[in-house]
């Protein structure tokens, strides 16, 4: 993603649409556009916002090269009066997002973008990649942390990753959910992350034995040394000869800072607690076992269950690729557009699947916490220019299930606003955390959700309401427009 | 991919045993690792070998920049003496692939390296996430166009990729498997691959009404005029508005090149039927009919089966990520190791499940061919140094039932290397095809496939058998290495 410029990275269609607004003389009408989700991937409670920081150096690199400009011309679709256009594009808009590392909810605009129709929508199919990676592989960190119960999680995926930047941002976002390490080397460097890692079977492979493998790589990293013992044989081989070395280690009064062995095969139950046993009797109580092999937070949660007696977890495939569920399904729909009284008036989609309809004007998310836990008791979709008060009592209500309400008492809850300014008139307002201060502020986010919530199967569901003004909005909009038809 | 620099695009470990190598004094060892993968994605009877390309290009950009150095130094985990190595890092090994587009089943080494350790280990990892990648979405494309059964198959994945490369990589390989174009410009760009598209949702309502919008398309773009039809209501609004422009056009005398619609959501066997008839009897028999929506392989296949009229396939989410198996396992395992002799020793790894007990020694893929018909019979693994002829006859046996067994008459077969130079001592000696020559060498390729071999479930497994030398070889060195420890 550094390096090349993305400027191209869009869908074909963006780029015939904008040249449609401008025939139709339309291009720099005003609309809004929401960035939302549908439904929590891997049918979890939650999902924690991620990617901003790179959407936003998209935004800023904007810039067609007269390379691509040629190359737009080649495709023989575009008019020089368009490309022209192009040759000055830059982004004028305002942008709001929810902060990265953020816990969010389906139907929450993630990000709101205002801005002429020919920007507005130019800037799609990149802020969807972008946002839909990163929100996926942090939100699927969560939940394997979560899993882990408080152990150390090492991103471990790069090699398994789709492509570079999937391995790249896959690790970012993954720290962001609340990884303590990766393995990726690259990645650690762009954003000064922990890179982990000890070495391989071709290591021991490479040797005439385990044992001079193991007295080697002990002798190269006496400081940190743990030992992958599964190359020939866990519990007849790698182990004894593991604690052999420890031995001499012992013997020579070298003392690492971490000694330990790796399991990256056969039941990782069964192994590490025997491993544990032969590790302790020979007086190594101190020495860590650490666990690979096709990890997730399914399989972490049944070892923990069943006394496996791991403390490091290296999670890869399934969390790089977010393998039960490989796609964040975040989308863009027009929500307003300023007509000629210049209102910014909203708009709505209809679909004959309930859920897709989205909705209409500009909005803005308020979260609201209960009191006394500091836990979130729901969110509410409003509209911008409404306004909220601790001070008084609040109503909301199912906007399927009208009945199920929820009254609040002043006192017993606190609000916050999620959306903050990212961009305005073109302009970046908003400096990103470090990623390591975006992951600290994410432990925080998901302390403020109940343990109900972050059950890995059929969890709670947090309410997302719809204020009673949006609600009524919404309504008329779908009148409106079904009102005209009658099914025959 | 593309301009950042991806010489850092490793796992730590293997910079630690590089360290370790070098301490150990066998950095130069010369060593042959095998990238191949264990089973075929998606419970595919084959895959695509795909990512040869950025493979090249990523060997040929191996260079450690100061700042590279200085990052790895602040890790505190490396000497100074083994920075200095890597200040003059290249690489100087050899590099057997099978080419791009080429039908791969598992087992066959797709790469086959021999390099100094020191270079060896230290590829490993971004070897295996390009091929990885590349070869997971070609196998995906290669299927679901099979399920198309000659109607074009378009790539609109970008927005759910799993990252920019994802997007841009997977578009590439997608079209070696089989697409006709992608959506993405960046892509289109890059590889010199067809761009496709028409127009979104938020084109039709960001206009007061769907005519109007329909309208507007159809003067931007009356070449080319597909239109998107399920905004509001699909058979009630959008195909008779889209009969309505088409008549429209007619009536200017504008005869546009291709004429049609797009569904989007519902029912796409039922609303394509319903539109076909619409369409029909409106007299635009030639309008096409194209669709979208959560599509793959098995969708498709059964859309085909219900008799939808679509003849044309957008394909998104479930290509670019290979939801169902967003993973190719891929794995980078060492095959041989120069011994003191300065002969090429064979190495093994044993593991408790005896699929993943690795082929020893220097291979070579023969690939047999059933004369009469080109199909592929099967292929065989063998040593290096072996010779096939066939003007002799052939006898094959299953490595793990080897009562399993096939004798092949001389005439009734033709036999064909699988593996080709890439680099020589460091230096590239391959010329990679474009990406539209690669894809139709793969069309072809897939031709020599049996159809039974390319069913989307259950498919006929072509046998991969080892050679009676390679057998008997990895035979004995499990014997000599599990006839040392006698189970208590």
């Amino acid at each position: 993603m550094n390096g090349l410029n993305l400027t191209l990275l869009t869908d074909l269609y963006e780029m015939t649409m904008m040249q449609g607004y401008k025939q139709a003389h339309v291009k720099n009408h005003e609309v809004v556009f929401d960035l939302f989700y549908r439904t929590n991937p891997s049918n979890s409670g939650y999902a924690i916002a991620a990617g901003l920081q790179q959407a936003i150096d998209y935004i800023k690199n904007l810039s067609f090269s007269e390379e691509d400009l040629n190359y737009l011309r080649s495709l023989n679709l575009f008019t020089e009066d368009f490309i022209n256009d192009l040759r000055n594009f830059k982004f004028t808009g305002d942008i709001y997002a929810i902060p990265e590392g953020t816990v969010v909810f389906p139907k929450e605009p993630l990000l709101r973008v205002k801005a002429p129709i020919f920007e507005a929508q130019f800037i799609e199919t990149a802020l969807l990649n972008i946002i839909n990676h990163q929100s996926l592989i942090a939100t699927k960190a969560a939940r394997v942390c979560w899993a882990a119960e408080g152990d150390s999680v090492l991103e471990f995926g790069l090699r398994r990753a789709q492509g570079p930047d999937a391995g790249i941002y896959g690790a970012r976002a993954a720290m962001i959910g609340g990884c303590t390490g990766t393995s990726n080397v690259l990645a650690g460097k762009m954003f000064d992350i922990p890179v982990k890692g000890t070495h391989a079977h071709s290591w021991v492979m490479s040797f005439p034995d385990e044992l001079t493998a193991f007295r080697e790589y002990a002798k190269a990293f006496p400081d940190n040394c743990i030992l992958l013992v599964d190359t020939y044989d866990t519990l007849k081989s790698g182990v004894p000869n593991a604690i052999q070395v420890f031995k001499e280690l012992r013997e020579k009064n070298i003392k690492p800072k971490i000694i330990g062995i790796r399991l990256d095969s056969g039941d990782l139950a069964y192994l590490s607690k025997e491993a544990r046993k032969m590790l302790d009797q020979a007086g190594f109580p101190e020495a860590i076992i650490s666990a690979s092999s096709d990890l997730d937070e399914y399989l972490i949660a049944d070892l923990k269950r069943q006394g496996a007696k791991i403390t490091m977890w290296g999670v890869g495939t399934r969390l790089i690729t977010s393998k039960d569920c490989p796609a964040f399904g975040g989308v863009y729909k027009l929500a307003a557009e300023r007509n000629e009284e210049g209102v910014l008036e909203p708009k709505i989609k209809l679909s004959e699947n309930p859920d897709k309809v989205t909705n209409p004007g500009v909005k803005k998310i308020i979260r609201i916490y209960d009191k006394a836990s500091g836990k979130i008791k729901a969110d509410l979709i409003a509209l911008d220019d409404e306004t909220f008060d601790e001070s008084k009592p609040l109503k909301l209500f199912d906007p399927v299930n009208t009945w199920k309400q929820m009254k609040l008492k002043p006192g017993t809850f606190t609000l916050r606003e999620l959306l903050v300014p990212v961009f305005i008139n073109g302009e970046c307002v908003y400096q990103s955390p470090s990623v390591m201060e975006i992951r600290e502020y994410c432990q925080h986010e998901l302390s403020t959700l109940w343990d109900e919530a972050k059950r890995l199967t059929n969890p709670y569901i947090i309410p997302v309401d719809l204020s009673k003004k949006l609600y009524d909005l919404k309504k008329q909009m779908i009148d409106d427009i079904r009102g005209t038809s009658i099914d025959e």
